[in-house]
């Protein structure tokens, strides 16, 4: 495995990756690697010749309020995990490289970044676009992986790729859990023991939303007040935001005829987690 | 030389042609070809192995009340005048294909985009960066070919690969004119004849500029003072803006100390012609 932190030496790499015709798969992260990420790499792993792990902590998509310098960076645990799952390249680049001075060029998608986590996180979507079309450049895979942890990015990404004809795959691999069912994130390390304890009703409530919603009850309005309650019933959480929507478009459906998505943030003190679950009905 | 109209087919093609590691240049237009697009033509064709002009009326970078439907459109001709300089692709996509009706995504590059032309044509570089990255995604093209005319433009386009990364060359080809100066446009065609007459009187000004400029006077204020005159007093162009800028960030100059750019837009009726010339002192 080899640590690269420049661009020019990541491209003079993979140039003698390209003449050989070898398929490259990209696992962009922002490191603080979990199962999660690692459910990726494997999938990644099974699928090509190269894969290639992006650790990049991208400021552009942190707000001012947000928790950009207090993001969990372990460099050295995350090589070590990385190596046990036969990554061939970390590709490391720095902040400065990737957005020196007088950067001011961004890729954005129009409302579907404004809506769900958008709507307090302003910037964050354009953020995320922005860092993956520059990395989609630079290293130019044929096949992105994605978790569908972060659903709204999986949507926008696709969307971005779509509508700019970058010439990649995109395979979206499903939420890795713990045990009790909270959605692996680097940001669970920052919840207490007691939210901790509380942070699985997220994923509870969703499930029983969708049993329900397999029973019969198609009503948004009467899913989302039996989430809602429960949350707040349950923990000390406060929801940030709880929507039933259309997996394409983002838009809240009030009565469920086919598929969508039930997509949630909620914040235990600081610490905001977003979860979600997909259905569909015939 | 082959039409292409679809991304599947110039894709197809490609993929043979980037196997053999051929040299690929790609002119983008608007189609409605001068000697200006002939040059950049000329230029690549002696630069590389297969060229692509690429033909397309780019509805994103058109305002609302500007010419859009009304722009030339010559497609017979334009196909003739590229097969005499050989050109290998034409690439001729629909509006259909490269905006289907969900499109959502663009590319901006900040600040830049907002001045010179930015002020009277609010999302006009956005709608130009957006096709360009399109264009670029879909031929990943070795070099990509400039005219100087759309001065603001380049330095616009370059500014997004650089930031976004993006695997390309630029070279910028110097402004194209008709005998009597006046800068080589696909809209020079709506003049009326006495407009036509008129308008040389725009190169003629930035001229002497630049020579006032070589004699010693920098002052800005003095330098637009008399162009301004100079083009009121000779004609019935009502000037849309003249500026002294730096050629990188586009900021006025107050004061000029080493290089720079003079540009304006000037309305002859409703035709709008753009015009610029650099200088460097020392």
């Amino acid at each position: 495995m080899r640590v690269i932190k420049s661009i020019k030496s990541i491209r003079t790499f993979l140039k003698t990756i390209k003449i050989k015709n070898k398929r490259i798969g990209l696992v962009p992260t922002m490191g603080a690697l979990h199962k999660g990420h690692l459910s990726l790499i494997q999938k990644s792993r099974r699928e090509n010749d190269i894969i290639i792990l992006s650790i990049f902590v991208n400021p552009k998509q942190f707000g001012p309020k947000e928790d950009f310098t207090q993001y969990p960076r372990q460099e050295k645990k995350d090589e070590l995990l990385a190596k046990k799952e036969k990554v061939d390249i970390i590709f490391y680049p720095s902040v400065e490289e990737l957005y020196p001075k007088d950067y001011l060029t961004y890729v954005f998608v129009d409302e579907l970044g404004e809506k769900l986590c958008g709507q307090s996180r302003p910037n964050h979507f354009q953020g995320v676009t922005t860092i993956v079309a520059k990395l989609l450049n630079i290293i130019t895979p044929d096949t992105l992986y994605l978790g569908q942890k972060d659903a709204q990015q999986v949507i926008i990404i696709n969307k971005m790729i779509q509508n700019l004809n970058i010439p990649v795959k995109v395979k979206t691999c499903p939420i890795i859990r713990e045990p009790d069912g909270l959605a692996m994130s680097s940001r669970n390390r920052y919840l207490s023991s007691r939210q901790r304890k509380e942070a699985p009703i997220l994923f509870q409530s969703l499930k029983s939303a969708k049993k329900r919603i397999q029973k019969g009850e198609h009503r948004s309005a009467a899913l989302l007040q039996m989430i809602q309650s429960n949350i707040e019933r349950n923990s000390s959480g406060r929801i940030d935001y709880l929507e039933c929507v259309d997996n394409q478009s983002l838009n809240p459906l009030k009565k469920i005829t086919s598929s969508g998505m039930i997509a949630l943030a909620v914040k235990f003190g600081s610490t905001r987690l977003i979860d979600n679950i997909e259905f569909k009905i015939k």
